[in-house]
C-alpha cells in the first residue's frame, strides 16, 4: 500500500506544479509560453494589442462622438473619409471612434476580435470555432507561433516577420482594413493575400496564376462585391468564395489536405466528408464529376510528392542509423527553449517527428531537407489545389532536383566517413559551420 | 534482276507496315503515338473532350432550348448569368445549351474547336492554319506533345500540368471562358497568361514588367475592349494585340525568333519578311527607325546568349568526346519510349543533336546545360521580346552563373578522372544518382 | 627656392592637364567618361536623345501645329488620340507636337528634360536639385553609370538593359508615358516600377504585397487620381505619396537608409531630420508612435542584415590576409577602364572599400558576397521598408544561407591550400575559371 501511496502523492503533486510552472512561464515580461526568455519588439503593440499596446500620451481628454471626428478631420482626414463611407458612420446607431476606442485620449485602446465580437457575435463566434480544428489556423495563429520553441529561437528580423501576419489571430483589421470595415472588399482576394503569399504559402502567386485568378483579374474590378458569397453571384471564384463559403468566419471545416504539411489519408470517412463539403461547393459552377476527378488528381498529386519527400526522409533516417549526422543532436547545443532536446537529444527527421520545431541548428542536408518539404512541396501543393499547373509542374521539379541533391550529399558523406575511417582520422566536415553559425550563438545573444 | 527485286519487295512492305505499326500504336486505350504504354488521367477528359471526355449519366432524358436554362438556373445559376450576357444568348438565332452540347443528357458532349468551328469558321481555319509554321503552335500543342517521348516518360504530375495547357489545340475555352465567350475578354492579356507564365515561358512576367505591360495595369480597366485589335484603339498593346493583330486566330506568322530556343540567323530572306511584318505592328505607335532598331538589339541579345550557350555546349562535347559523361547514353536503361536510344545511344547535346527530348536522366552536367538553355535563356529571350529590361540583365547573369557552374563542374569531372586513373580505380560517381533516380524507375513504375 | 618652384610648376600644370585629359576622354564617339571605349547600341537614341537621337530623314518639309496631326491622325493614331486626351492639347495654349519635336521633319527631336522644363519650371528644378544628395539619384542616374567603368565593362545585353531604366535622367516620358502626359498616371505606383522591379530594387514585389499594395490593387481603379498627392486624398499611400509629397519631383530628401546599400548610422543628427520627415508623412494616416516604432523596427532589421554582412565580409579578409582569394587582383588582368587597379591591384572588399564596382572579374567566393549584398540584403531592405513582412523573413533566411555558404567555401579553400602545401603543388583552382570568364576576355573583345 504505502509503496503505491508515495508515487500517487507525487503524481498529484506533479499536476498542479506543471500548471503553476507554465502560469509562471507565461506571466514573464515578453509573450508566451517563454514570456521569461523572449519579449517582442515595441511595434508588437500594434499587432497584439490585447497583451502590449500603450496608448501615447500626447493628448489630454475625455471625447466622443463628432467630437473625435472634428479634430481628426483636419489631423488624420484619410481615415475620416473611410469611417463616413462605412456602415458604422451610416446606421441609424452611429459607431464613433470612442465606441471601439475608448474615449480616454490617454488610455486608448485598438480593438480586438474580443471588441469587434460584442457587435459581430456570429463572426466572431465562427472565428473562434476554428480552435476545434487545430493548427493551423487563423484563430490560434498567435499563440501557437508563441508557444513553439523555434519561433523564439529564430533571428529576431524574422521571427517579427512572421508575428505580423499571425497577429490574424488577435486584431480583425488583417482582412477589414481601417476604417471602413465594409464585408465588400474583404471579399477579394487582395484581403487574403498580404499574408498568403510568398514561400512556404504561395495562396496568392497560385491563385492569380489560375483560370479564376485571371478572370478576377480581367473582370473583377466590375463585379458587385456588395452580393454575398453564394452561386450565381460572382463569376469566378476568390479565396474568401471557396474557403469562406456563405460568408463563414471560419476556414478550417473543408481542410482535407491540412495545407500540404503532412501526408494524409483522402479516404478516412471523416475526409470523405470534407471531401463532400468541396465538390458540393465546385457544383456551383462545374459538373460534380469534374470536381471529384479534380480532386483525385490532387490525391495523385500528393501521392506523388510525399513518395519524392518520404525517399529523402529514408537517406536521412539511413545516415542517422549510421551516425553520419553531423553535428548530431548529442554535439549541438540545444535550442535554449528546447527541454526536450536537452533531456533526450534526437535528429527529428519528418513531420511527425517533430522536424517542423528543428529546422534550424541542424547538419546542412537536414536543412536541405526541410526546404524541400517547406518550400517545393508545399509550393507544388497550392499550385495543384488552386489550379496553377504550371506551378506543380515546377514544384515536382524542384521537389526532384531535391531529392537528387539530398542523395549526392549523403553519397559524399558516406565517402568522406569512409576515407576518414580508413585513414584514422575524423575531420571538421563543413556541416558543422551550423553549430557556431548564425542561428545558435547569435540568435542567443541578440534575440 | 533477282538482288535488286527482294530489297525492292522488302522495302515495298516496309511502308505499309510502317503505317501499320503507327496506327496500332496509337490505337491503344492512351493518347498519342504510345497509346498502348501510357494513358491519362480522367480528368483529361475535360482536356481533351474529343478522345476522353465520358458524360456523367445521372440525368435521364432528352432537352433543348429554354428547358436546359430553367432547370440550371437553379443549379449553377452562374454559368447561366454568364450564357446570357454572351452573344449566344442576345443574337437573333439563340444559341441553346443544346446546340453545343447535344439534347441528350446522358450522351452530353464537350464542345472543341470543330464544333465551334462549325459557326465560327474563319476563326477556326485560321486556327488550323498553324499548322503550316510547325512546332511551336497553339494547334498541334495537344498531338506533338503526347508523341514526344519524354512527354509520356516524365512523372505523370508533371505531364498532367503540362497536358492542361497545350488542351489549348483541344478546346476553345482555354481563352474565351464559359459561357459568355465574349471576344472583349479574349483581347485581354490575362486571357493568354494563364499558360503563357512561369518558366520555359515567362510571357507573363516580362510583358506585366514592361512599359506596356505597366501602362495596361494602370488603366487598362477603363479601355473599350469591345473594339478591334487595330491601330488607334488601344493606347498600349497587349498580347493579343500584337501575336494577333487584326484579330486573326493564328500567332505562327511572325514567329522569327522562335520562342528563343534555337538560335536563328535573322538575315535570311524569309525572316527578313518576318521582320516587315514586326516593323510594320510596331509602327502604328512608334517610328520605324525606332522599331528597327530593338530588333536590332533584340539580335544582339540573342547573339550574346547564344555564345554563351554555344560555350557551355562546347564543355559538354569535349567531355563526351573524352568519355567523361557519366552514365554514358549506353551505361543507363534508355526511356521505354526511346527506340532510338536503344539502337543507337547517344549523348544529345544541344537542340540540334535532340537535347529537348532528353532533358531528364541525364548526367547532372547535362541537366545543367538543359536548365541554362530552357530556363535562364528563354527568361533573356522572352524579357527581351517584350521589353523587360530588368529581366534582361537577369537573365544574362543567370546565363553566365550557369556557364561558370558548368566550368567548374567539368573541371571537378576532369580533375576526378584524372585522380581515378593514376589509382587505377573507377569510382561510382554521384552523377549516377541520375541512372535510378526520380525519372527513370520511379517514372516506369508508376505513370 | 628653385627646389620649390619645379613641384609648383608642375602640380599647376597637372590640373588643367587632368580637366584637358577628362575633357579628350568624354569627347569620344561613345558616352560618358570612357566615351573613347565604349559605343552604345544604336537604340540609345531613344533613351538618351541629347547625345544620340539622329531623325530620320525618311520625310521631307517643315509642318507645325493642325499639320502635323492630319498626317499622324492616319500614321499613328494612337499617340494623336493620347495628345487630344492630355493638357497640352485642351488649354488655352495648345502645345502642339512641333512645339516640342521641332518643325523640320528632317530634324526632329526627343524632348529631354530640360526641352520640358522649358515650361514646367518647378518640377524640372526639383528634378535637378536631386543632385545634391548624390547618387543613388534620378538625376544622375545616365551619367554615374556611364562613368563607372564597371558599368561600361559588364557585357553589353546586360548594360543596354541598365541603360534602358537609367535614362530616367535624360527623357521624361519614363513616369510621364506619351502623349498624353497626365500627373494623374504618374501618381500611380505602375509609373514607377517599370524601373524599380527586380533584384536588385525590389520595390515593385515588395510594395504591392504589403498592406498598402493590396489595398491600392483592390480599390485603387476607382480612386480619383486627379488629386493632388496630399493627406486625405488617398485611401493608401502609393510609390509618388510617400516619395514625391505634394509632387515634390525629388525623392532624395528623405532618403535615410541609402537604398540599402550601405550601412547607415541611424542616429546622425542629419539622419535625425530624415526622420522626422518620415514619421510626419506616415502621420498622415497613423499614430505618431506607431511610425516611430515601425522605423525603429526597420533600425533592428537593418542592424541584423549587417552583422551578416560584416561576418561575411571578415571571412573574405581574412582570406585575403592570408593569401587564398585566387585569383588576386594582381594574377589577373584589370578592367579596360580601371586604371587604379593596374597601378595598385587590391581586391576590394565591402562597399567602402569599392566592391560595388568589382562585382565580375573576382573569385568566386567574392562574385558569392557581391550576390548576398546586392541581391538578397537588397531585397531584405526594401521588404522591411514597403511592409512586405513575407519579403524580410525570406531575404534573411537567403542572407544567412549565404553568409553559411561562403564560410563553408572558405573552410575549403583553407583545406585545399594546406593540403596543397603539404604536397607542395599549386593547384588550378576553378575559381580561376573567373579569370577567362564571360566577363573578362569576352567582354573585352565584343563589347
Amino acid at each position: 500500500m504505502r509503496y503505491l501511496l508515495i508515487p500517487l502523492i507525487l503524481a498529484l503533486l506533479a499536476v498542479p506544479t506543471g500548471f503553476a510552472y507554465i502560469h509562471w512561464s507565461k506571466s514573464g515580461p515578453g509573450a508566451g509560453l517563454y514570456s521569461r526568455h523572449w519579449s517582442p519588439d515595441p511595434v508588437q503593440g500594434y499587432w497584439d494589442p490585447d497583451s502590449f499596446y500603450q496608448s501615447p500620451d500626447s493628448v489630454q481628454g475625455v471625447f466622443e462622438g463628432e467630437q473625435c471626428i472634428q479634430c481628426h478631420e483636419g489631423i488624420t482626414p484619410g481615415i475620416v473619409t473611410d469611417w463616413r463611407q462605412s456602415h458604422h458612420a451610416r446606421s441609424d446607431e452611429i459607431v464613433y471612434c470612442n465606441d471601439c476606442h475608448g474615449n480616454d485620449h490617454q488610455q486608448l485602446v485598438l480593438p480586438t476580435p474580443r471588441i469587434c465580437g460584442a457587435c459581430h457575435e456570429k463572426q466572431h463566434s465562427e472565428f473562434r470555432d476554428e480552435a476545434r480544428y487545430g493548427f493551423p489556423s487563423h484563430v490560434l495563429a498567435m499563440e501557437r507561433a508563441l508557444d513553439a520553441p523555434h519561433f523564439v529561437d529564430k533571428p529576431k528580423a524574422e521571427v517579427q516577420s512572421c508575428v505580423q501576419c499571425h497577429s490574424v489571430a488577435t486584431k480583425c483589421d488583417s482582412c477589414h482594413t481601417r476604417h471602413r470595415f465594409e464585408a465588400a472588399e474583404a471579399r477579394r482576394s487582395e484581403a487574403c493575400i498580404t499574408c498568403h503569399s510568398g514561400p512556404p504559402h504561395p495562396d496568392d502567386e497560385t491563385y492569380f496564376a489560375s483560370v479564376h485568378g485571371q478572370i478576377y483579374l480581367k473582370e473583377g474590378d466590375g463585379w458587385d462585391w456588395s452580393k454575398t458569397l453564394k452561386k450565381g453571384n460572382y463569376k469566378a471564384p476568390t479565396c474568401a468564395y471557396c474557403h469562406m463559403d456563405g460568408g463563414r468566419h471560419q476556414v478550417a471545416h473543408k481542410s482535407l489536405w491540412k495545407f500540404g504539411l503532412r501526408e494524409v489519408n483522402p479516404h478516412t470517412s471523416k475526409n470523405q466528408v470534407l471531401r463532400q463539403r468541396w465538390i458540393r461547393l465546385c457544383s456551383d459552377c462545374h459538373q460534380e464529376q469534374q470536381a471529384t476527378q479534380w480532386l483525385a488528381e490532387m490525391d495523385r498529386e500528393r501521392k506523388q510528392a510525399w513518395e519524392k519527400l518520404y525517399a529523402a526522409e529514408n537517406v536521412l533516417k539511413d545516415l542517422r542509423a549510421d551516425g553520419l549526422l553531423h553535428p548530431a543532436a548529442s554535439e549541438r547545443p540545444p535550442y535554449p527553449m528546447d527541454w526536450l532536446d536537452k533531456i533526450w537529444p534526437r535528429e527529428r527527421i519528418g513531420f511527425f517527428e517533430g522536424q517542423a520545431s528543428a529546422f534550424y541548428n541542424v547538419s546542412g542536408i537536414e536543412r536541405d531537407y526541410f526546404e524541400m518539404w517547406y518550400f517545393d512541396n508545399l509550393g507544388a501543393y497550392k499550385s495543384a489545389a488552386h489550379g496553377n499547373q504550371a506551378g506543380v509542374a515546377e514544384g515536382h521539379q524542384r521537389l526532384t532536383a531535391a531529392l537528387q541533391q539530398i542523395e549526392i550529399r549523403a553519397d559524399k558523406l558516406r565517402g568522406l566517413a569512409e576515407a576518414e575511417r580508413k585513414a584514422g582520422i575524423r575531420s571538421h566536415s563543413p556541416a558543422e559551420l551550423w553549430l557556431n553559425g548564425e542561428y545558435t550563438d547569435h540568435n542567443r545573444e541578440h534575440n
